[in-house]
């Protein structure tokens, strides 16, 4: 069920700037049970919204790790998004009118101070488990570090401490792609659409990797003349992120993703995961090459206690997508320890 | 030595079509010997040159396998290259104006097939040692596929017998880019140089990978105000690419890229590997997420007597590049056997 909730007066960034007004869209599925004990938190990753059972099959489900007969499950669409919480393409109160372009910089950490403040009003002290994937996985680290006592459980999936020299390349090279549609920067919600296809087949790219194209992309006759199937699939993409998102958000959300370091300001990465309490585990896939198994065993050895699982899948970071029988093998008996 | 051979008469391509004309800028380095016995030949990669020496550090230089005071070098710019062979930016007599995105649309087997025309104006028959890399490893696959009784030796280096939906993927987002950008197929030849340096800068993303970015972009410090080094390299590699390149060239040889299948019209990849007959090295980089070790494995596989060798680097792709000195210990002992 989607709801929104409506931040009383401006909302306060990291940077110092602020947001006149924040909405926060946000869904839940199942009933918060009587001493509010079994709240599961999901955070989104980069274009997803506050839908998981939408975006994440297999997972909202009966028997499923994020069973809704059991768990109340919420998660709020991120800020910067268009899926209902404040925007580039919502008026600015102060103007009357969008912000595109002129949307304030913001981080991961005000994306998880969103979610306490959403958490904060829907009267939800504890939460039984937290749960984020790539760049929903940025947000969980840092809420489980800022507000360590909230947090029984703590799940983190293909996903880093900070924003690798590697991660803030490919971000950069998606803007520049926007970029060099001379569109971007008009102010409409449909500028720069064929910069954000190509920003989105850059970001399939690494998304999926060598492994999962090869697997899925075959051409089944080879002529000078025929289409290749990858380039129909690249364009597909591209196209259909058109349809569904627009080029300021994405600029907005891929700046915020640079951003994320939960060591500034608190002594260093490793001091900074040192304060987490939660019972953790760190969920790798065998083929992501946007955050490799490598990086995910060594976020692993830095959070005490942490279990460390890795998902076989020839489907490169989007395996978190798609292997969700693997993934309910590893967090239906965590979720219920 | 930089020099020119223009092709008597038009020059007849896969395609049906054919260039009007066709001049092939190529270099040599050191003397041809008395017996012509001391041919090397070298294909270069998409934005390269004919210039070997300026392109592949520590290669051409006494001692390293390419030493030029024991062997022939030859390497010509390929066709849609703008280092001096016919390209885009070049007239077409048929109108009087520069082809642009107008360029007939050809092959990596025109690539091998303007090669062999060379070598046969130079008055070169036999050739001691076909060395290719990436995209050059492309047309000396399909060259020692055409002609087998003309090399003694073959070295592929990072490179396939076919595109793989993988990489053809990779070099359609790379258009897309460029497309995004509206001013290409504007008759001028700095036209799209937005999207051309977007182009590149995911080619950089795919030539580096994960260790190469992570190693070298690291951030000395992290404010929320510093530009990330990550965005400041990929601005800066676009923008160098810009200065030496133009997009209608960088489209051509990326649409030749694509059509790269040595088996087609021959019975398929393993029956026209079969008929190679050149002594072969192939060698694989472990970092590299273009060609990826388990693919040169593969490739070597399919090559009778072929022997595969392995570089360790963290730079992906361009370790070919860089690891110069892994690179001369396994192919001088090799081109001296």
């Amino acid at each position: 069920m989607k709801q929104y909730y409506r931040h009383p007066g401006p909302f306060r960034l990291e940077s110092g700037a602020e947001l006149p007004e924040l909405e926060i869209a946000y869904h839940t599925y199942g009933a918060l049970n009587a001493d509010r004990s079994n709240v599961v938190w999901v955070c989104h990753a980069l274009t997803a919204s506050s839908d998981v059972a939408d975006w994440w099959p297999h997972t909202v489900e009966t028997g499923c790790f994020l069973d809704p007969e059991k768990w109340f499950v919420v998660c709020a669409n991120i800020i910067g998004s268009p899926y209902g919480t404040t925007s580039p393409l919502s008026v600015n109160p102060l103007t009357g009118e969008p912000y595109y372009a002129d949307f304030p910089r913001y981080t991961i950490r005000d994306m998880a101070k969103a979610h306490a403040t959403l958490a904060d009003a829907l009267g939800i002290d504890r939460i039984h488990m937290l749960v984020g994937s790539s760049v929903g996985g940025f947000q969980a680290t840092e809420w489980a570090v800022e507000q360590p006592w909230r947090f029984e459980k703590l799940v983190l999936i293909a996903t880093d401490a900070k924003a690798s020299p590697w991660t803030i390349a490919i971000d950069e090279t998606q803007r520049m792609a926007i970029m060099a549609d001379s569109t971007y920067g008009q102010r409409r919600p449909d500028a720069a659409m064929a910069g954000l296809a190509a920003a989105r087949a850059i970001g399939l790219l690494t998304y999926r990797g060598p492994e999962g194209y090869n697997l899925t992309q075959q051409d089944l006759a080879d002529s000078l003349t025929d289409t290749h199937r990858a380039c129909t699939y690249q364009q597909y993409q591209g196209d259909k992120l058109c349809r569904r998102y627009n080029a300021y958000s994405y600029v907005a959300i891929l700046d915020a993703f640079d951003t994320h370091n939960v060591g500034r300001g608190r002594g260093g990465i490793e001091a900074a995961l040192a304060g987490i309490t939660a019972r953790t585990i760190v969920v790798g896939l065998t083929t992501d090459i946007i955050f490799t198994p490598a990086e995910m065993r060594a976020l692993c050895a830095l959070i005490t206690g942490a279990r460390y699982h890795e998902i076989s899948s020839p489907f490169g970071h989007d395996g978190f997508l798609v292997e969700h029988a693997q993934l309910n093998s590893i967090l239906t008996p965590f979720i219920n320890e």
